[in-house]
């Protein structure tokens, strides 16, 4: 698996990426993760295109988390990541809601710190493309940050109307759709050191769970 | 079951009794429906409670949309609202998000509208309610709403994405995910006469065949 890293090649923050390095946890699948910079274009072209993740499992490549955490679970059925078509068409919601709202939020925190962790390699590309989506400065795209995080919290309350009444997003026990969540979260927890959720938040509480899964997979992981 | 009404008695508007309107109608249920209004307290002290929808199966008295859904998929599971243990807490996420990010979207631009539709008795309690709960008048929550609609309309996006990709929430079929987002919407179809999607939003398309479905439920309901 070709997985985003930062200048320090054990640093990796890339918040699909860690959704399915925690599904194939999940799945007790061994992986072996290949450091990736954003403008390693030709290192992935294998893939027909040129982002990360993208896995190779025998002679089958695929990429997209949605995709991959489709084909694991397609190919390697328990654990499940999905409890069943209903399961997985539901989780998809929360896909997009990440994808959207909940990463959307987050970027808005956190994009000039990934000025100090990136590859020096990576930077121009990095502030261009960026600046190009945002149609300013990440400089001023993260600035007041302060001043705006309480509501980001706030945006956090679905979260936590799940989490008031279930354990893990996939109920009893965990499912993708935790990894979904987590895997967006670990973006910010290791590519930044401001805190985006507070300590007595049952969402950091869930977050501290998910990362002690799987032998601590989310625990060890380095962050800036 | 109890089911909120206006001042005409076939007037149906709640989100949380439409829910459960498509949930019975998917299950192959009959029910009766006894209009109800906000203050008719006594009419369902039987449930220990004063919201409605309540439900009343033989010999059990369900409250609170959620669990009532529950219940039905428990009582008489086929076909199947959940699709299982995994499929049932991914859809509290979509239920939590419904409950606060859509239903209180909606709500700032169609609460002064249902003051023209209510029960002449429920007028008062409702006004004085719902201002104390948003901290102002109501002609204040709704005002310039033609200006927040744009804003309203790109917070559908997480619905947007999943709908492009997939027919139903429920996925190949709907399922209860599909019921608590069309049942919320049918609170502004049936209670205002503002149009809050746009005609050629694939929500709006996807909503449509959702009034289609059992026999045209939503379809034939009354609308202000």
């Amino acid at each position: 698996m070709h997985d985003l890293a930062g200048a320090d090649p054990d640093l990796r923050f890339s918040p699909y990426c860690w959704r399915i390095r925690f599904a194939l946890a999940h799945k007790g699948l061994p992986v072996e993760t290949i450091p990736w910079r954003f403008t390693d274009r030709e290192a992935i072209a294998f893939s027909g295109q040129a982002r990360v993740p993208v896995i190779r499992d025998g002679e089958t490549v695929v990429f997209d988390s949605w995709s991959i955490a489709e084909h694991l679970e397609d190919h390697y059925p328990a654990p499940t990541l999905f409890g069943g078509a209903i399961g997985r068409a539901h989780a998809r919601f929360i896909n997009a809601w990440a994808d959207s709202v909940l990463l959307g939020g987050i970027a808005r925190f956190i994009v000039r710190d990934l000025l100090d962790i990136i590859d020096p390699k990576d930077v121009a590309y990095f502030r261009a493309s960026r600046e190009s989506r945002f149609g300013t400065t990440l400089e001023a795209v993260q600035a007041g940050r302060e001043e705006r995080l309480e509501a980001f919290r706030e945006s956090l309350l679905p979260l936590r109307l799940v989490l008031r009444r279930q354990d893990w997003f996939g109920g009893a026990t965990p499912s993708y759709a935790d990894h979904i969540v987590a895997g967006t979260l670990m973006w910010p927890h290791c590519a930044s050191r401001f805190a985006l959720l507070a300590p007595d938040d049952i969402v950091a509480t869930w977050f501290g769970r998910v990362c002690d899964l799987y032998g601590g997979l989310g625990r060890l992981a380095k962050t800036a």
